[in-house]
């Protein structure tokens, strides 16, 4: 069992990530922790970065990594494939260009995937941990799917970073499903239950290399909110207040999740202003943003579940200061329990969610620029959006500087169907599109959501759609043409 | 609690249809029994079909019910709402043409959306029975969301029907999930396993009427199977056969779902010829049709779970015969049971499930002809693909005698996307998509699905698309052209 004071338990492999990195395969397949842009191994990918082997690795990930990863190694050509998504400049250029096969899966189910399915046996896998025994390992600033990716592995490279607080173990809640069909339901009663421990269980057989770090995470930059964001920001605190009010399921508490990325920091930060009278306000998503520190440090929050401390350096120096104290209401779970559908269900979880854009009926395109080039993948959304009693698609309702609109007759690319979006809500207003057709819901998105500059010609669009007939209305030659303009 | 020997209590408010339907506010919302066709309300819709009174109700069901509502209510231009599937011809037409206003919804939250939603009050649900008591009644051939429905509605109105075997209820298994956030994991440990009772209960201030009826359900009529049903039936056996001797989630047992319709039960059929050793085969899905009696007969079949018999009137005539047999083995739950995504997940159900058509990236559009005319609805597909260890898209590759391809381009509606599509079957062969970059997939879908006649125009576009860039290449200018031409 890990102890408190030891980094390295005696015995183990230590050896450097220049030997660590030859290890792997040319084309092995390598499972890396990870998630938010923090808790991934850098020294072994760095070292395989600058290695002579000409290398065509599959890279999968629990989420978005550093530029260890996603810029060095792609960067000096080492990467073939890469699952399941991607944050960073040089690897989406990548994949845009089809240099690198990418594959962007929803992030629950991705462990199983792994685990069970087509992706291939699991080579080697590199984990970043603060501590490692013979038998157990525990996570750094995310859990990610270490665990699944652990268990797959037939190899295990464990990089110990000494610049991430031994105690930061104190988030962790290692919980592991079974294997179906006798997979037990996740006996997980309140979001902010602990129902395992801090280490991730391994066969010490796999353990082959130790390698030792005090390099620190390069995590998100948030960029200050815009007024756009704060327009969002209002109109969602306006309409989650009102719902609160009126929905039993609200009675006791508030259970919310918000997407990564700036505006998700952004209306996380703002909720912190709504009235939700007395009830309990609880988060249940996949990343801790430094947007609810600041609710966590004056009480408003009452717990936080996710599988990453996605925090900027700042959020990391604050929160390393204080272990302790934040890791009493926050835990950190594997992404395959943090994004579990089943959990978004039964605690009744508000999604919130950006995306690109959406379309006059309510598709939402969260990944592909005029429906090809992908930016980072779906992630979480997916996974929330889905199962939850409320889920809402928050965006602005132009980019570009009011050049480009955002709400379109037709999405070139479909991330979350009709069938699973209940709300929009821009800075112009909120669409509750649940109980209505799509033409109404058409003309609510277009009179509520869409900016005055393209109201007329959205309305022009559903006129001659409209005109043609059909439960959704489409005009085929038209439905794409302010993609085709661009 | 429900005895064998009576069909209504004593004392309970029987009385005529027309006197019931009177009880129906012109503008009420009318939540109705039935699923797949069967175990839906007659008399109570057919007097409300011939009322003078001008109606314009919003009608919810579980999921498809017969010719008494969704024909001639729809007819008698009773209906101006109606939610969240439909499978008959004239309701479609208003449906299209904006008469009716339709809102197409996965099936497993309707419950939910209705109880805590959008939908607005439950004003009478109407739901056929076997039996009723004073705080309880047995639901007939099917369950659907009768429960919830029931548990909604301000009023109830039971229809008795005498032409229903009172024995019926020996299928049935009512479990109610609880509200969230305390809402429990459902404690169903395997796909056959019983949790519940044969009744529903309810408040009994809530029961206004009681009407008897003796009318049969107008259930499916299946077509015979074509040679295109036979030669998907004929790939989807064998990759699941070589998958099942793969993957270590099918060590033990199979796990299927089939969609509904006359392709689904050609292939449910066709299942009693795979080859899986000695491992059980279980059905875990939303409907039994006559496919799996025959399995079920000659114990290929270890158990069924549904929320419907939505059986032909020959099979009807073969399980009323022996109902009792027939109850050992299959089971009937509420449809949020039924379709439960964590159910789905827990026991690694393989979903296999029809479409319209599907494109070259692997998006799959089930509902929606040329993007605008809605068929029937999405139904629980989305249900079973998205939480499915192998999520399944089974469908001729073409249609109209082979005039269309039903491998395009880009689908003009999306009702399952890329993250959530593991494989596609057609006549002609098997894509396997998982662990592919959406390139890949294109070149699988094409060479392994299309039809040969078309084949040489999906990989010009998509010679064009790559050569634009892209991680999903798409030339927006023809990516609608093959559905512009029709």
């Amino acid at each position: 069992m890990p102890s408190d004071d030891e980094r390295i338990a005696d015995g183990l492999p230590v050896e450097s990530a220049d030997t660590a990195a030859d290890r792997v395969p040319a084309d092995g397949t390598v499972l890396v922790s990870g998630f938010g842009s923090v808790g991934y191994p850098k020294e072994v990918p760095l070292a395989l970065a600058r290695t002579d082997r000409d290398l065509s690795l599959t890279v999968v990930s629990g989420g978005s990594v550093g530029r260890e990863i996603d810029v060095e190694l792609v960067e000096s050509d080492a990467i073939a494939r890469r699952f399941p998504y991607q944050a960073r400049s040089p690897i989406r250029t990548a994949v845009n260009d089809g240099r690198i096969a990418f594959h962007d899966r929803n992030i629950s189910t991705l462990g199983d995937e792994v685990q069970y399915g087509g992706l291939g046996p699991g080579n080697v896998a590199i984990v970043e941990a603060v501590a490692v025994g013979e038998d157990w390992l525990v996570p750094s600033t995310s859990i990610g799917h270490t665990p699944a990716f652990v268990e797959s592995a037939s190899e295990l490279i464990v990089e110990v970073n000494a610049a991430q607080p031994r105690e930061i173990g104190r988030f962790h809640d290692v919980y592991r499903p079974g294997r179906p069909p006798n997979r037990e339901a996740i006996p997980l009663d309140a979001p902010g239950d602990r129902i395992g421990g801090q280490a991730v269980r391994f066969d010490p057989e796999k353990l082959v290399a130790v390698v030792e770090t005090d390099r620190r995470d390069q995590p998100y930059e948030f960029r200050e909110p815009t007024a756009d964001d704060r327009g969002v920001a209002d109109n969602l605190r306006g309409f989650l207040e009102a719902e609160v009010e009126r929905s039993p399921l609200f009675e006791e508490s508030v259970r919310l999740q918000f997407g990564v990325g700036s505006l998700g920091n952004a209306l996380m930060a703002a909720l912190g202003d709504a009235d939700f009278g007395d009830r309990d306000l609880v988060y249940f998503g996949e990343v801790i943003q430094d947007g609810l520190l600041d609710l966590l440090d004056d009480g408003r929050l009452r717990s936080a579940s996710a599988t990453s401390l996605a925090l900027s350096e700042d959020g990391q120096d604050r929160l390393f200061d204080d272990v302790e104290r934040y890791a009493e209401d926050a835990v950190l779970r594997p992404a395959d329990v943090s994004n579990r559908p089943a959990l978004v269900d039964r605690f009744g979880v508000v999604a919130v969610n950006s995306a690109l854009e959406v379309d006059v009926y309510g598709h939402v395109n969260s990944t592909h620029v005029n429906g090809s080039r992908v930016v980072n993948g779906v992630g979480g959304s997916g996974d929330f959006n889905r199962h939850s009693p409320l889920a809402v698609t928050a965006l602005p309702s132009t980019a570009n500087g009011g050049n480009l609109t955002r709400v379109v007759p037709m999405v070139p690319h479909v991330d979350h169907t009709e069938h699973d979006v209940d709300a929009i809500v821009t800075e112009q207003g909120v669409a509750d599109l649940r109980g209505k057709s799509p033409r109404e819901r058409a003309r609510e998105i277009v009179d509520h959501c869409a900016h005055p500059t393209y109201r007329e010609r959205l309305r022009e669009y559903l006129d001659d759609a409209v005109a043609g007939g059909g439960h959704v209305p489409h005009d085929l030659d038209s439905a794409l043409s302010m993609h085709r303009e661009r």
